[in-house]
């Protein structure tokens, strides 16, 4: 029997006062949001677990959560994470693996099955860094990763070497700094959504990737859209959402 | 009577049947947060009632707004509202006002009674447009405002010579353009809080308000607050607030 | 039947010489691209025909291409048309319609099957025309698409009133100008992709849009990207890719 | 007797020259300013007592001012103060507190009664040192604080599950970095005034903290001032002087 | 005679009574400050009488502005002005004067006898109203300008054609826009102050003035100090300060 | 016989005294300077006659200038000219000619001679009239042009059918709005300097062509540089400058 | 006998089906790009061996790059190395050369003959870093390079000292810190291209070299382009190309 | 005797030949200007000898100069310095002195007589670093400094309690970061100059000064104009320039 009906009821026996109902339902607004409808909208069933953003994070705090994430999950996956991060999660979770070039600090125990496709592109191999980012977060959930890098368009040959690939995927994650004009060429070559990312790769007027970022969002090629500068994982995460819509889930 | 004291009621009365009554706060996670709760939070009972932005407002829709709320609250407080806006609005509704420094087009029968006391001060007499925003404002909000104007920094005894007027409010609105450097000073000279309002007035390095933006936001005087560049509005609300709160609302 | 296929058909029929169809696959490298392979792979069969940015073309030219496009396509869409541009293509294609609140002059004959689902949402009345270019274009692209307008952060309960519809769709496209917060919750609310649309609506620093777009890729919830400011076609035409991957194109 | 009334006697008398008098007339405008009005405006009265910026200040200054002050005052706060520092002043000055969260370096001797009731929030966990600045500083100063920590808008029904407890306090502090968009949803919540503190947290385009301030700023929600980047300590402040006023002082 | 003096004279002779001095002198904090010690320190002791910034102000209230200062100093200057206000004010004040180059509206009677020397230079054609304004405001104030107009240092030889000159005057002002790079070349080959002014003329990342601006602040000569874009009257008003200083008042 | 000579010889001649021929001397550094050597660098035999920025000269100043010129001259550049301005001069110099998109208006009797050869790209078309003002400045001064346009990095093998004629000329102007990718493409396409012009063009977070100079400034590929935004004067100079040195002057 | 020509003859013949037929053609706008005509344009013809950008990469990665280029082609320009780096590629290949000013660290085997002339100026000492970079990267590259160091423009007398100089080159590299006025007075004594590249060198507001873009991007001269900032060796680049035009390559 | 008229006499005397004198004069243009003219004008006589920015220089390069110019001026002024320079200096140049507040590194032999008077104020204890570098600069070049530190304008009485100081001397230096107002506040309360200089102090939408030179260069005051941020040593130059002008040199 329903709460709300069970508590009106209650009322009209009069084995509640009005008053007390009246508590209840002044709180109801968020209370039941929260332990019903929005709690539960992201959680197993979405398939997306939890995600620690290692960086800044403590020693002491950082093995506390991949301990209790792998009891929960049996799984996590960590970006930004530091060699020194990786020693220290590994003491007390001994299958932890660890990507210097990634940062990813991830426990996956079994396999997981890879569907759908998507492509990775870098512009450059200083953004390679970004890209794994991407790549692993897109496996991680399960979504298989072709990687295109170093296709930068001052070498426009390289990225037009690999169109039939790209027209072939459901999704295109084009990372670049300095100049940032890969996701505009890849965006004019293929039908589906783009993902861009700018990187704080560069120099002098690069500003941290804020130039790089800027050119993206000015793209004049159509299905574009961008992330914030470094944001492998954020581009890797939308990634895998389309790439699910295109897979049926 | 509170309208989920009074559903209760009725159920326990038996003039409301149980499933009617369920059925309401079924909806009332988000139809009581919109109706009742949360409207109300800033409804009647908190004395705030509803503001129209009127910048951009087509005229119908403008006519149509003020004529439903009229209805509903008996009193309407617009602002950034032209002179046309106004001949618009006052062919459907004889008895609005405008005010052309403050451009606010307002409705409101009968007396407000005036309580606690706040300060306007601005620093040229190009930053009054402002200024009257926030001290119409805060009067149509309840609040008794002393306005004092001209008083900018570069001819600090204008300033000093109020010195005790501005020790006696409860809250002190200071607005200026170009360098912005009253609130600073008035936030030196108080102990209460202290809204700071930047304007766009200036010229050259002003860059439309951004430099006295910043010039607030960091202020090494305690006690001090900052809103939007020009936004007289939300400092005669907020300044309100906190009156309301030294009146014991 | 394919160009390529039916050429190669009669050089072996006899119908078409070789050195016909040698000159004619010579001009290939870049004639092909542009008008077969690159021209078809964002035409007919990818459903996405060209479209007219009219913001500063001039009258003859705007005509013309609408004839042109008219004749080829059997349909066009146009977007930020005025009023007079409007009355200049309609005095040469009498059935071109136009709707003043998105500033979109199409052409369109017929009726377009609607597939899938998408919602576009904006955080106040004055994010409508940007929501509107988003809404017509993505139907105009055979999108089935739900609005959800005036559903800003600061009356949090009018957006959570919609989560189960928000949560029901393939993409969800969030259009919003000052704070621009909305991509955010939404982002926490739902599992699939969201689009984020920064407004150029606001003034003091909302520096014409710039703050919410940086409030936007700044974003912590997972799953969003962004595209530019006030650019509701762009964001239409990248929730169709991702519809359109959804429902099996 | 007035000094003013004496010295214009003595010239009359013969006893003070005109000149004598002429030189103290002509210092009087900022001798008296100083001497007596503006210097007692901020001192025990206020309740206040001066705080110290630790940053930055060399050890054996430190070790002075905090000295001086546990001897005038009985007590002394400090702001960003290092671990080093702790240990410095700590040598000279006993019972001195450090807290390396909120890196506050406090001499407080005897219980502080805690009054009204402020409500300090924050977005995610890498806020929680502004966080503690802010709940500290006003601790220090009076005010009965509330932590609601974590409580970020990319999952809402963490904050709305807190709305109650929101409603019931003079004064929000709302602390965020990155997208900063929770001031904006607890403005439309609370009707009391929301001091909101951007935080340097963040990576890419979240330009150390500028973007959240830029967000706070263009809020759409009325009764939302803003502070400096990180400036926990500005915003305890402020929302001791709400408090303040709103318990009678 | 000094008031002061004159009321303390008063006083001992018995023509003013003590309590009427005393009164006086209560109010004198600032009331003399402002009508006596501040006023006169900019007033005409100091030779600098008020000055009107034009620009903005409403016709009637810059009539009675003009009237009223031409009444009290006999002279009024106003910068910015438009020819609309030129014959608005004309209509109630007949001798006043309008320069259409300087937009300077002047009420000079009589002749000013100019002293000392200072040289206005400006980089291009379109920096000569700029440069008109400093070079008459200094004019207003007593000091004889050389004019030395169309020395951009694109074309050197202009400008060191007037070496001599520059090296036998006062102070120097050196207006420029775009790239601004005039003053560091002066500052290289005088040896007195240099008021650099940017000015707002140029295009594309001119940005209005600011990349001329931050030249000028950046500049590696000794003996330059900026101020704020277009602010010719400032240049004119600072280098007169300088020219008394050094013609000994 | 040179005048130094010249000089030199009188004096020994005794036809000049040493007196005057020191007061000469004295004044030669600059006057020289100016008369003689720097002035006649970019004189007739540097066959780069004085250009006009007619932009916001006044009627009567313009039409002097232009008789003047063409008096000395035979032929005047003017760019940046309004219709308004083309009638003003017509009447004073009838074979003025003027292009409206290119809004350059000149005079040019006789016929020059092209030489070598560059070529002017632009992105889109609403680069078009920054491409004329480079492309025509460039054949006023006797380069010759081949236009590229509406070859944007969007639909890529547009830019790649012209692969081969990019390859055969001494310089690029390379033109682009919005994202401004376009130099980066042709910077890997050719061995040729690339001068890059960024266009005001776009919408949103163009901000007036600054996104699209930091892409151009930031590009990844070799011999590129910039120019202002809408500078197609600029940039055809240059490239004029580069292609004589090609050509042997 | 062309491939084109080959393939529809064997489909005329039967002895290539269609479909095979229909395969190649459909790829061939990339493939034929690829391999011939693109991937050829940079090459050993064009002179311009690659070069490798050193900051960041790791030592193992650079070993090899150096290793194989030296065998490849000889010869290797290796750009903002650090003494480690030295050592470690020294380690692998002996005869590396490293200059810790330039930071190049360079094999360059048997002499290269040095044509043209260029010359490379900079305004400070603290350029002198970045004026090597240019200045061996163009000697590198077989250009004559005449070094004219420490001319900023607040001493005008040493720039002018080298006029002749500087009018005798192809091409000039202005290289400036802070307020980076010294393109624009070069720009004006010379006939032939200056590339301009801002410097990081400076402080406050210099902003890292931005402060130098802008000024060198908005020069009044003719015939400057800019670079990124501090990029030495785009500058020597493209410097090379401009010389190597005017020697006839 | 003057070396123009001493060659003059020789051409007529027949010891020097028309060809060689004609070679003198052709250079003399820019070795006249070097030699002569511009090298003395900031040499002794102008009584600013050279001054040594310290900073990033090299440790054998800094003893050169400091030996060299001991050699020839007798004296020397370095800025900028660190303590491991002074050392390093002190090895070479045994009674060269150093302030590790101002950071200047200076050898002065005998005592310079002090003339005239300025005042250099600073906002807090943070910017006397700053303060103190104008202040030494000044008092190196002849000048009597008057300090006034920690007057900032959150507590303007300590400010106010100057003001006959402040009114007593020929110029202000007024120093200040965060907020920076105190320029204005003193630009209204003397009749002299003010040189401003913002410093980098602060944090948080402090960025580096940027807001503190933002909130000076727009300052309503007159009489100000502003330096580089933390330019102590150029407001202590221009500041003496100033004095000196008022002193009669």
């Amino acid at each position: 029997m329903d709460k709300t009906y069970e508590i009106l009821k209650s009322v009209k026996d009069g084995t509640v006062s009005i008053e007390e109902a009246e508590r209840y339902f002044k709180r109801a607004p968020f209370e039941e949001l929260e332990y019903a409808k929005l709690d539960t909208h992201r959680g197993i069933r979405s398939g997306f677990p939890e995600v620690v953003f290692c960086q800044g994070k403590e020693d002491g705090y950082l093995q506390t959560i991949y301990v209790k994430m792998a009891q929960q999950e049996g799984c996590v996956l960590g970006t930004r994470a530091s060699a020194h991060q990786y020693e220290c999660v590994r003491s007390v979770l001994e299958d932890v693996t660890y990507d210097p070039v990634s940062r990813i600090l991830k426990l996956q125990r079994g396999e997981t099955e890879l569907k759908g496709g998507i492509a990775v592109c870098c512009a450059g191999t200083a953004d390679v860094p970004v890209a794994e980012e991407a790549s692993q977060t897109a496996e991680y959930f399960g979504t298989k990763v072709t990687r295109v890098y170093d296709v930068g368009v001052s070498g426009i040959h390289r990225l037009l070497s690999k169109v039939e690939l790209l027209q072939s995927v459901n999704c295109v994650v084009a990372i670049a700094g300095m100049e940032g004009a890969l996701a505009s060429v890849i965006g004019g070559l293929v039908s589906v959504p783009v993902i861009a990312v700018p990187t704080s790769v560069g120099y002098g007027a690069s500003f941290g990737g804020l130039s790089a970022l800027l050119t993206m969002i000015n793209s004049c090629a159509n299905g574009i859209a961008v992330v914030n500068i470094d944001n492998g994982y954020g581009a890797g995460y939308m990634a895998t959402q389309i790439n699910r819509l295109a897979v049926g889930k």
